[in-house]
């Protein structure tokens, strides 16, 4: 992993604007912008102090580049940890690539993705998880996903890992101990105490992963599924759900956000709409699709819609049938039955005959979509997501998942009066695993593949 | 004009980028930003010196936004000559949008297009021409207008302007006052030194009105003709000549730059090939536009390719004659006879039986084509455009234009002996034109139109 030399990237948004950043790190950052920079003040940077800013000229030869705004940041009080040097210029693109070339032709090395970001946690500006979260952070596309980036990125669960990690490290050492000492059948690890800490680091760890569900659609946009029999008016409430949106949307002067199909944004959660190409084929054909495939649905989905048409007693007594056994197999399911068409059937009443709750919408004449808006999201913001610690990382999920198999073995160990030396493979598993969360144990690989998804420039 | 109230904008890209810097104007910039940041050093920003960078958190209430870098900038010593405070942020559209909405909501106005550097030019912290060239500067796509723009950026021959404005406006004041002994006879103003300046302000109008043919193509792209009889090879030229800059266009990691369809950048300097739809679809078919058509697109041309097919001595007769009508038309018009399809008359030499320069080229082969671009980039940079003051904007030359013709009418006074009432009215119309260009002139509807082409958060 390259982390040698002095890089530079344009850190703000590629195209035009009214200015734009471009970041050097690395011990030539200041001399090599010294070189180039003409100050107003006539002094060279490397006599002013840290987190100072210059206005003066950028020179190519004898001609100027542009008039710019030099930012200085002295490691190890900087972003990467080493001198840190921000060029803030006119924001035309021609002058960006201008500035970078300059630089370039200079010896400086054209950053690869996320090395700034890398570059801090090699020199211990921030553990493995926390530079994960910048890149969430800078993904973060609606206010859920963005709280628990934000979390992660101020040490969230890390620090506790840590915590943990190392007490369970101080056992790991004294039973390692214990081995030099085998012939004598001494116990240096108080074994209550121990047994005490891998129970503690179970809870924490079992919480971490039950939140790992709630974090992975928040952050990826929550998967809804709209289900029901055929005519029951499927399409009409999902274009009743996206047009509202479409109409909510206001842009704000200068910023875009791409709208993504099938999406919508309420109260900062974003909610995905599964298998909608399915839900606008299906709806003016004869649905052929049983009840099996409305649990291949259902196992994708973290919420559910069932729709009933409300003028067909038809379907109100398939639909009870079916929510039994929806109810059968997933039990945990978060699911609103929705009794469409009162438009048709003014003094209708929701029956009370299944385990769920009920409302009762038109999704043509658009009344009480509010109403079932408002079910959704108050279910997951009842979760406390943004309060909460909540694992949304995959890579997480897996090392502390084995994490977790690591210490209930050695937890069975224990019961099992194992030797001192077989709990002890199982501890150095468990607390490489623990490690590899915090970046405390890690190799080039595992940092290639997190940091080559970053965007360039940060 | 609105320039009362503290401004808030985003400055960087739209878009997603590392960082993204939001920035505030205004009397309230630096209270406003204290009221919702927390420095990370516990002090509150208005205690801070100007042109320096404090970390801390941007809070919604109790929430924690984002932990972004706070640049402040006193007043006067700063881009608008307000109070200026930059808000750099994790570069999410979402984290962007919220804090924007955030200041929106602590009474903090979104900010107009071109507001800040409006308000640079209300405080004096350049004046108009110097304004308008930041927007150019922003826009610019090339060496050349980059050069144009950065040098009238930098004061350019608007001090000039300004220093003869005032010796001029000592002048007037000194025969307005004539006026007032106009019974006495007196002449306060030395006419000598008076004619004197009137000749060397109509120099400097006329060498920077000159001067605008160049600059105008040189900001908008210089347009070149390519003319000559049917299947000279007009369409292989210009598709030889736009593939091969495809070819060199490279992406810089991080950047992109949209490529405009039949313009090229050679050496800093962009191309456009005129009427580039009527060269394509005339080429195949038999081109019945005669003489009178190309001298349309002469018209119009900065640069002439005139393409004679080798092979074809027809065409080589006809060409002569025509060539020779151009001359006696346009008799400045730079062009290059060009000799096309030598690969196939191997030993062909280019007769010298015209006023113009020529070159032996294949187009099909792409024989001699770095020649010919390099006959047309020498031209253009001949002129010397990046060492001296060139004109490149519509409005400056018209009031350039209008300022000289009052000057000579003042002249023409003189010599004619006007009385100074009358001398004092054309100059008092050239005073006007010439504090046009600077701003030292002005009224809300000029400086409309002029802003309100800018970007936001410029």
């Amino acid at each position: 992993m390259l982390t040698e030399g002095t890089i530079i990237a344009l850190s703000t948004a590629a195209g035009q604007g009214a200015i734009a950043v471009l970041r050097l790190s690395g011990s030539k950052a200041i001399t090599s912008v010294d070189r180039l920079f003409k100050a107003r003040s006539g002094k060279p940077l490397n006599t002013q102090k840290s987190h100072t800013v210059h206005l003066g000229d950028l020179m190519d030869k004898q001609s100027v580049v542009d008039e710019v705004l030099v930012t200085l940041f002295k490691g190890p009080h900087s972003y990467t940890g080493e001198d840190v040097v921000e060029i803030s210029c006119h924001g035309s693109v021609f002058i960006q690539e201008k500035i970078l070339r300059l630089f370039l032709d200079h010896g400086i090395q054209a950053a690869q993705p996320g090395e700034f970001t890398l570059r801090a946690f090699v020199n211990g500006k921030m553990d493995l998880s926390q530079a994960e979260a910048v890149s969430d952070l800078i993904a973060s596309e609606n206010a859920a996903s963005h709280a628990i980036a934000l979390q992660q990125m101020r040490g969230g669960f890390s620090d506790e890992i840590k915590k943990l990690r190392e007490q369970l490290l101080n056992f790991a050492s004294l039973i390692e101990l214990e081995l030099d000492f085998a012939e004598e059948d001494v116990a240096f690890a108080d074994r209550e105490a121990f047994i005490a800490l891998l129970k503690k680091i179970e809870s924490l760890l079992k919480h971490l992963l039950d939140s790992f569900a709630l974090g992975n659609v928040l952050k990826k946009g929550v998967p809804v599924a709209i289900v029901g029999p055929p005519n029951a008016g499927k399409s009409t409430l999902l274009n009743a759900l996206l047009n509202e949106d479409k109409a909510i949307i206001s842009a704000i002067a200068g910023t875009t956000r791409d709208s993504i199909e099938d999406e919508i944004t309420l109260d900062g959660i974003a909610f995905r709409f599964i298998d909608t190409a399915g839900i606008r084929e299906t709806e003016d054909v004869v649905e052929k699709i049983g009840i099996q495939k409305t649990f291949e649905k259902l196992e994708n989905a973290a919420f559910v819609f069932y729709l009933i048409d409300s003028t067909d007693k038809a379907q109100h007594q398939a639909a009870v049938e079916a929510l039994a056994k929806i109810n059968t197999q997933y039990p945990d399911k978060p699911l609103l039955v929705v009794w469409n068409k009162m438009d048709k059937t003014k003094d209708f009443t929701p029956p009370n005959d299944t385990h769920y709750p009920s409302l009762a919408i038109s999704a043509k004449e658009q009344t009480s979509i509010d109403a079932l808006q408002k079910h959704l999201v108050d279910y997951f913001q009842q979760q406390n997501y943004s309060d909460q610690t909540v694992l949304s990382n995959a890579r997480h999920y897996g090392a502390l998942n084995a994490a977790l198999g690591e210490i209930i073995k050695v937890q069975q160990g224990i019961d099992d009066h194992l030797s001192s030396d077989l709990l002890a493979i199982d501890l150095r598993q468990a607390l490489y695993h623990l490690g590899e969360i915090t970046g405390e144990v890690t190799n080039d690989e595992l940092l290639g593949n997190i940091f080559s998804k970053f965007c360039i420039g940060k």
